[in-house]
Order: C-alpha cells, then structure tokens, then sequence
C-alpha cells in the first residue's frame, strides 16, 4: 500500500456493533499480496436493503445481479471481493456471480435474491466461476459483530486508508446506529477507479423507504465527489436495515420523525464521499466548491461538477494559482443557464468577481494565501436563480500522471 | 515561443494568394515581448461570411459583437488579436469592441456588421478602449495578398507551431483555392485554451450556404477533437468567400456541383483541427480514435469524444499502455447506447475484444509495439447500430501538469 494521502482523516473512527449483523474481511488469494480482499456481511432475517449503482452503459455482472436483486427489498448476506472487478468478462463474468450467489444462499439459507455482490480491481479477466464461492465457507466462521476493520480493508483497491464513518440518531426518541465504510479511486493494471460503499443501521425501514433515503443522500454525497470524472463500470452503494436496534414504531412514511435519521445518514454519506476524494490520486488538495444562485439545485450541481472536472482548474489549484478565468470557463461550458455580466466568484471567502468583472481594488494576496493550504473553498453565485449545491472534489497532479500513466513503464 | 511540439507537421504549407483578399499581422504590443500579436484581412466589398462560435454561456465580448454582425452576411474587415481575451471584461470589453469596430468601418468604408474580431489571451484584464483602435492605419498599410505567414503568427499565444492548411479545388471546372489559419490551445496566465481559426476562399458563395458548409465541415473538424475537455470562452472558426476567383455559375443550393468544394472545406479543416490536436499541451502522441455501430453519428461522436476526454484513457496512453478496460468504461459513461457483450475495441489495427470479452488468444505484443509509436489509432465497435464518428486528440502528460499547474512557481 502506497504512503497515505496527506489529506488522509487524523485518526480512523472505531465503529459500535449493529445489532442484526456480523462482518469478517480476509485475505483470499485474489490479489497478488496477501492482503484481505473478500469481505462477507451476514444480516437478521428481517434486513432491509436498498441500493444505487453506476449509470455506466457498460455495467459490470455484479451491478446487473444487484440491480434485479432489489427488487427483492431482503438482504441475508453480502459478498463483495477486490482484485478483481468481473466487468466485461462476458457469460464468464455472470457464471462467476451466479456460483457466488447460490453457495452464499446454501451457506446462510436463505433466497438468492437476498444476496448482494460487488467487485472492484482488474478489468476483463474472468475469476474461475467457483473460486469466490468456494472461500466463502471459510470466511462465514470469522464473522463478528466488531468485524468492521477487516471489514473495510478487504474492499481496498490503492486506497491509501481505510474509509468508515458512524453516526448515532435517533427514531420516535429511541437510539439509532448507522455505520458505513466505503472505497475510492485506486488502479491497478488494468483497473480503473470504483467506488463502493456499504451502509448498515440497526432501525427498521421497508425497503422503499430505504430506497429514497439512500437516493437523496447519495446525490447528496457520492454523485457531489469527483476525482478525474471517469465513472466506473461497477460503483455500489448499498444500504442495509437490520430492525434489530432498540424498538421504535413502525415507518410507513418519510415523516418529521425520520428527519433526524434522514439527516444523520446524509452526513454519513457526506463523511464518506469526502474520504474518497482526500485519498484521490495524486490529491494534494481538498476542494469544496459552493455554487449558489443556479437555476436549480440540479443546475447547480451540474456547474460544480463542471469546476471540478475541469483539468484547467485543478491544474490552477494544484500550482496555487488563483485562475478565476478557468472557473469562468468551467461555468460557461456547463451549458446551464448563467450570464457573464452576473457571474460572482470567491475563494477562500475572499470575493474576486462581481457582475462579471474583476471586484474594484481586488487584491490577490489573501487569496494566493489561502490556495497554500490544503483546504481550498471556491464560491460562485451564478446570479440568475436560488438553485444550490455543494460539490467536492481534489487537484489533478504530476501525482495523478505518475499513478496512471507511469505504474507500467 | 517553448520548443515545437513532437508532433509538429514536418514543414509548414506554403499558402497561394486569393483574389479580393490582403492580410497582415504586427506586433502591437498587446503581448510582453515584441511578437506578432494582431491580424488583419480586408476583403473585397462583395465578400460573403459565415461564422460559428463557443457555446460557452460566458462568450466573450467579440463574440457577442460577431454573433450579431453575422446577421448581414458579409465581411470588409477582420481584426483579430493576441495578448488578450477581453472575456470577462464586463462593460469596459464591450467598449473595447466598439471602439475597434467603429475604427476599422472607417478605415474600409464600410458598415460596422461588416468588420469582424475576435480576441485570444489573457482573460478579464480590460484592454484600453482605443488601443486596437489606434493601430489599424498603421497595420492597413502593411495588407498585402501573401502576407499569410504573419497573418497566422499574429493569432497565436502558445502554440508552438503555425498552423495553416491550403487547397484546391474546383466549382464547375473553374480551379478554386481555399486556405485557412489556426490557433490552438496555449495558456498565459491567468489564461486558457482558445481555438480560432479563419478560412478563406475565392469561390462566390452566398452567406447562407456558406454557413451550412462550415457548420458541417465544423461538426466534422474543429469540434470533433479535443485536448482537455474545456471549453473557450472565445473559440471563433470564421469562412469568408471573395467571389474574386475565376467565374463559376451561381451558387443557389448545395448541389453535386458543390461536392468536390464541401469536400476540400472539410479536408482542409480537418487539416487544420489535427494540427491543434498536435500541438495539445504536453502532447505526445496523437491519437485518432474511430467509433463505428453506433446508435447514430451524434451518439458516435459523443462517445468518441467520452474515450478522448477520459484522463484515465489518456494517461494510460502516455504510459503506452493498452489499457483497453479504461476504454470499456469511457464508452459506458458516456450516457449513449451500448451493450457490454456487443462491444469490439482495436489498437494498432489489433482486434482486443469481441462480444464484450478478451478475444482467445490476445496476444498484447503488436499493440505494445503500436503504441510506442507517435500516432495511436483506437477503433470501438459499438455494435448497436450504424452510427460512425472519427474525434482526434493526444495524451495526458506530465508536460500538461507542468504548463498548467507550474508555471507560476
């Protein structure tokens, strides 16, 4: 594993047990080092699960067996594995997770639709149909209620830290946990980045409800981060319910007295999303990018988006340079709705642009200072509505070059 | 002027005059060191213009100005300088504009909707009203009709090589020339890429055809490449027809005999877009990427254009290496149909994958060795339709990060 990213968290959360669950990680031969690399949940009989999956056309096997799985609204068991991402593996790739999927039911006796799967590292190399199924015995004897850390790593790519969060909320006033962990952008020839995040609560929710919370967090979290704008053929968030926590009524709606657990989750999510981004290759920066006065919240998020994408802007960010210009250009490619003459730009608090020219007296000083961190804020208002959004992203480096087109040569 | 690109054309065309046309380039003082930094063309009065444009939401203010003298269709003057973008200049760039504008009607002649500019370099630094203005008298008395050289150096920032392109052709058997200059992407802070480009024929075409010609040849050339995904405020691709060359028949529609004509204006576009591809920043290696079985020639080139924006694509290419899973996943973002079990990728001629899988036997040597060479050819089958798309652009190196991040350092 390469040296952590500077902008790795301080210290890694110790995540509580959640009741209704067990977790193991290990290490199972699918990556070259002996390093865990299959990570097994199993659920109470009661969980409930929703997902979001890659809107990549060319999705992997795994992300095609969720996707029908769903639909099921259960989930006994979860199996995901690195090394190895079974995209583009063709018939193989679905042999692969059918066997998976059948022992994984034999094993924890439940329905095949109440089995859940991932995969992340090489791309286009098919795993024997049986050799995932076939560790998963083995693995089922580790698992534990305080599993989480080994957990967490087996899901690892070039992560440079391993990602978990924990929040405790409440539901009618009775105690909730959420947990999750997550991966980012790693590569490994010939590998590409996935993002894969696995969320576990011990509060009872249906299914469809899951399903919304989890929606409205992740365009919140997971679709505001970008790294180099490459979407993976297998990201997966899944969100599972045990109700296996302290008893609260039952849900049937997303009410005022979900609006705790609601907000609690988003900042789970938010956490990490945001873990994600400082562990991006080559990252030497955090970037928060604050759009406001958008036509929409949608609007805005997809000119943050933009900004963050754009290899002008964290080329100027990387080099300490404060290239407004660049975010001018980013705006105005976005193709939402904006007006040069209306356009304000700040960074770091400090206001650069107003009515779309230069703020009278502007002083760089403040700001070439604030860009010497390693936290920078950009703020635009595009000034023609009241959408918002906030999106997160990193700079792109020689660091970046070095991962992705050096690691051969 | 830094060291010309790798992939510099191995000598420049040497261009012939055209009838009813006189350009000239100076240096004006618009840039630092004393180089060639505004152009001018007078054209004769019966002189034709089409025109296309940044879709950028923040144009810039020459573009704005040439957007609304397009309306009339015909051309006296082009002014076009170096050294400064006036984007992002508010009121004080609109005056600028006037000004020039007013000056060169005067000098000429002519309406105001009649003279055209267009502005690449620094960006939101106002130039003084009457600056360009005031060189004009002087730059008039330097037109000459071979005056093409200093012409096409007066428009660049940091190209590295001049751009220009000449053909032949003919409309009824009467012999017509076209020529065409270029700039690419080059950066002074705090600036960005900017693509200009001004084509000039002797054929007599009306205004109207002429646009359709250029928007078609455009689609096909300057907007089927690209080195960095980001959008100029400024980008401007102007055609002008003198109707000075010998006698053809009037044009009235885009008949068979306009063919061989619409035919040398793509080639020579296209002439012109591969040399900016060549002179992308830190390029070195030019990639021609073709996608065919697409659900329709848009879809095509969207997704060619999704592999030629990829930096995960691009780097892997700077690092010779035949990552062909980055390119799976460039086409699944994409947003276009796709089927993963129908897609074919070749390199170097060297089919890769059929049927979404490795095909037996792949034998990775052959692309290996293509990709050590200077020029990559990528072929993506998409298997969906008949669709098909070229989109030409160059590799993610350190030398990108170095021009963009490190310059002020």
């Amino acid at each position: 594993m390469a040296k952590s990213s500077p902008l790795a968290p301080k210290r890694i959360p110790t995540l509580p047990e959640i009741a209704g669950l067990r977790v193991a990680g290990a290490a199972c031969g699918l990556k070259k080092k002996k390093v865990p690399d299959l990570f097994l949940a199993e659920l109470d009989p009661s969980a409930t699960i929703a997902g979001v999956f890659t809107r990549s056309k060319c999705f992997s096997a795994p992300v095609a067996w969720c996707r029908q799985a769903l639909k099921g609204g259960r989930a006994r068991a979860i199996v995901v594995n690195s090394g190895n991402a079974n995209a583009f593996t063709g018939l193989a790739g679905d042999r692969t997770v059918e066997h998976t999927v059948k022992r994984a039911a034999r094993l924890f006796d439940c329905r095949e639709k109440e089995v859940f799967i991932a995969s992340t590292g090489v791309i286009g190399q098919p795993v024997a149909a049986n050799y995932i199924a076939s560790k998963l015995a083995g693995l089922k004897k580790r698992l534990a209620p305080n599993g989480w850390k080994g957990a967490a790593s087996a899901i690892m790519t070039t992560d440079t830290f391993v990602k978990m969060a924990t929040r405790q909320t409440q539901i009618d006033g009775v105690p909730i946990t959420i947990n999750g962990f997550a991966k980012g952008a790693g590569m490994i020839a010939p590998d590409m980045a996935t993002m894969l995040g696995f969320i576990f609560t011990d509060a009872a929710i249906p299914a469809p409800i899951l399903q919304k919370l989890l929606s409205r967090a992740t365009d919140r979290s997971f679709n505001s981060i970008t790294v180099d704008s490459d979407t993976s053929t297998s990201d997966t968030v899944l969100l599972c319910a045990t109700g296996k926590g302290g008893k609260h009524r039952k849900v049937t709606s997303i009410s005022r007295r979900l609006w705790a657990f609601r907000e609690a989750l988003e900042d789970l999510c938010r956490d990490l999303a945001q873990q994600i981004v400082r562990d991006g290759e080559g990252a030497s920066k955090f970037i928060t990018i604050s759009v406001s006065g958008a036509a929409s919240a949608r609007a805005a998020r997809r000119i943050g988006l933009s900004i963050a994408n754009s290899p002008l802007v964290k080329t100027a960010i990387a080099g300490e340079d404060a290239n407004w210009g660049r975010i001018v250009m980013a705006v105005g490619k976005a193709g939402e709705k904006a007006e040069r003459d209306r356009l304000a730009i700040s960074m770091g608090g400090v206001q650069i642009t107003r009515n779309g020219q230069l703020v009278k007296g502007y002083d760089e000083a403040p700001v070439a200072k604030h860009l010497k961190g390693q936290e920078v804020d950009i703020a635009v208002d595009i000034g023609v509505g009241r959408g918002k959004a906030t999106v997160w992203t990193c700079d792109l480096t020689h660091g970046y070059i070095d991962i992705n087109a050096d690691y051969r040569s």
